[in-house]
């Protein structure tokens, strides 16, 4: 896993040479900065671009997008690199387009709670702006990723099960295509019935359609009150019955996270809490002060009526952000439970009332496969992770985390779910769109040749021919 | 207006011979049913298909395709006609496919919160199936519209302030290709970030991408607690004044319509009520008991700042259901005014902001041009329609009409919106989607040039070269 994708290049000398004039010192091919751009968080093989440039504007994007279309030089935008399946990894060689000085807030609507960015602007950085209009934009898949970046790969997180994810909460979006050309998708109005939906076409097509510049996203009301608990559970069937009741019961949750006793044991070595080495659930509720008492007493008492022990409270923000804070730390406390390891990083999402019977028997494969894989989830959707902990140099090993994401993936299938709830493809999931999209992957395939004929969007990802050997 | 659209037909009588010795009594070329199929309830002229075939399956159209496409012959889907921008004509000829047989509920999962039907399935008819399991489907477009049209057409209606659209509500679906080739699109889990968006895709395309066949929706808990009011304003302006700050104060209000004076007199005359003549809110609000009264408590205030009267509240469900069946007339309310006169029916989509200047501005161009032209409105979407009441034989009165129309959405435009928020582009509203859209219309019709390279699918809608014409 130290290795590299071995794949010959496809970017021209000629590209190169009219991309390094025209962006002088906005242009490298310094080693070390390819390297970085080759390379997500993830635990796939790394694939450095050829060159790395640096669009301070949407017109720069159309530019580079020209020069590359005219040399059939491959393009792969990048953002902050958080990606967990290989996005970023430039597996035909080509010009990395990197986003991260496109990052300017643009507007700020405040009657109308949305706000448009550049692709370039990460979730924090919005918010730490918005701070003081009353609004924050709620989509958090724990890294502080671009949301150029969360929109390529429709991301979503701790909150979309009640703010919803990036499908629901991008309005439009600016992109340069394969030829250069930019199209700005949607409208300011909420909704509209106008034509083919190019929006949510782009949202979750990880550069192989375009290169987003510029995204309008809503934004919400912060809550007048917010409180968060935690609590443990006999067993993981008893902490998601919970779940599975508490969505049942129609309360609106702001979120609700399922970890298992491992994951637990690696929140408390890494982030110094005391949690009980239980399967845990964090809650967090949103609301007026009387709704958000209402939905506490209420999911309070199914969790008893499961079981659960030990209830924290944390109604001060302080308590809250070290409780978050925890929980985003869960990959890091996973790793830190073998020092040394890699994570081999995995996530499905199934209907609800599969949740249980996958979550368990998930457990179950991971006892008998020998591995450490703490389990962490956004059970409110359905959605699990695994955090398989890996010596990358035994190949025995790898074998087996491959093994154990496979079987996991497909019985998330089987159960009528999809093989990343939040992940995305990138390269490590194409194998599995076959099975889980059947003859609707040839229609995407179709797409993708209409609005990129020459495969140059980030070749080799979702739509790769790769999908189906 | 009593003439039909002159173009001529498509249809190859090998395609004609075929289906109907293929689909026998299910195939028809009556006059009267073909008539009766190339209308919609909106003012555009009307287009006959050529015949009506009825399948009763996902496979019979498929077989409807496959012989269409064998000799290029245009298809049109049909639900049950209530479109509103002439989405039915068969502006070229071609066969309709009437999908009101396929009308099965598939699967209701009732833990998952969802159900699959067929396309011919009507809203109504959903909701009366259910009516048991404590859930219902909320997408209210007033017409039992099927939920393969309302797929189509993207529908929303009084509801989707709260719940949303059919963007929002549609989980899945299967449809036919312009080849015959069959696709499922999405999965039964809440989210998948697993390539692009087809579910979307297919959402709001009006049967020119293939025929939709199936539909996965999402159901929501019947709310613990209704209560529904209508109150009047001395001014328009007020009463969307009161709109904004229900929304920007992030009340969860499930219905807040608009009705202007004129519309009022209209439900009066139609629906034996004797509501005051003046800019009037319907509103209701979903929750909890205490939720509820919270809501309407907030609600309640900003009208009354905003100098609301004639409080009426309706708690028990027969006094709601006569007040949304007033709003739900508004339309034959509306016809009322002027008996013999058609409505000549627009809709456009603002943002929240620019509603008052944009409802209170075309106030004053209806009154200008001298034409009867009440307006109502889901005013919390910022979305509002007009209906133009002409003398269809008054040529003059048409054209006062269209420009009026024009106006409106040109307005609209430039306040950043959209021209159809709901309704639709069908044929009707073509002409505007090169300045909506820009460049993002090439693409459309990139995407509509690969997946029906022979222009089979509903011709001459969204995408049709009239469109930049």
């Amino acid at each position: 896993m130290t290795s590299e994708h071995k794949q010959p290049s496809r970017s021209a000398p000629e590209a190169l040479a009219a991309l390094a004039a025209r962006f002088g010192d906005r242009y490298t091919t310094s080693p070390a900065v390819r390297e970085r751009h080759g390379q997500d968080e993830s635990w796939h093989l790394p694939a450095p671009p050829d060159a790395v440039v640096y669009p301070e504007s949407t017109d720069d994007v159309a530019v580079i997008a020209r020069v590359c279309a005219e040399h059939k030089t491959p393009m792969i935008p990048f953002g902050v690199g958080t990606s967990l399946e290989g996005h970023v990894a430039a597996l035909q060689g080509g010009v990395c387009i990197d986003l991260g000085r496109m990052n300017n807030v643009l507007e700020i609507n405040a009657e109308d709670m949305d706000a448009r960015v550049q692709a370039g602007v990460t979730r924090k950085q919005l918010n730490a702006y918005i701070k003081d209009t009353g609004l924050f934009f709620p989509v958090d898949p724990g890294a502080d990723a671009t949301l150029g970046g969360m929109t390529a790969t429709r991301a979503s997180g701790t909150t979309a099960v009640r703010y919803g994810t990036m499908c629901d909460n991008v309005l439009g979006l600016t992109a340069v295509l394969a030829d250069g050309r930019i199209i700005r998708t949607g409208t300011r109005a909420r909704k509209s019935s106008t034509g083919y939906d190019l929006t949510r076409l782009f949202v979750g097509s990880e550069g192989t359609l375009g290169v987003i510049t510029e995204v309008a996203v809503r934004l919400h009301g912060v809550p007048q009150a917010v409180s968060a608990a935690v609590c443990n559970f006999p067993s993981l069937q008893d902490a998601v019955d919970t779940v599975i009741s508490t969505i049942q019961s129609g309360v609106p949750v702001a979120r609700i996270e399922l970890l298992d006793e491992v994951q637990v044991r690696g929140v408390n070595n890494y982030s110094k809490t005391d949690y009980a080495l239980a399967p845990t659930l964090f809650f967090e509720f949103h609301g007026t002060e009387a709704g958000v008492a209402e939905q506490a007493q209420l999911v309070g008492q199914l969790a008893r009526d499961n079981g659960a022990a030990g209830f924290r409270w944390a109604t001060l923000p302080e308590e809250r952000s070290k409780l978050w804070e925890a929980r985003h730390n869960a990959y890091y406390g996973g790793l830190s439970l073998r020092p040394g390891a890699r994570g081999y990083v995995t996530d499905v999402c199934v209907p609800i009332s599969r949740l249980a019977e996958c979550v368990v028997a998930t457990k179950r494969d991971i006892e008998a496969s020998g591995l450490i894989a703490p389990i962490v989830g956004h059970v409110g959707d359905g959605n699990f992770h695994l955090v398989i902990l890996v010596d990358p140099e035994n190949q025995d090993e790898v074998r087996q985390a491959a093994a154990l994401n496979e079987r996991v993936v497909h019985r998330a299938l089987e159960a009528g779910g999809t093989c990343s709830g939040e992940h995305g493809v990138g390269y490590g999931k194409l194998q599995f769109l076959e099975t889980e999209h059947g003859e609707a992957l040839s229609l995407m395939r179709t797409i993708k040749q209409a609005l990129d004929p020459h495969n140059l969007m980030n070749p080799g990802k979702i739509v790769s021919p790769l999908a189906s050997a």
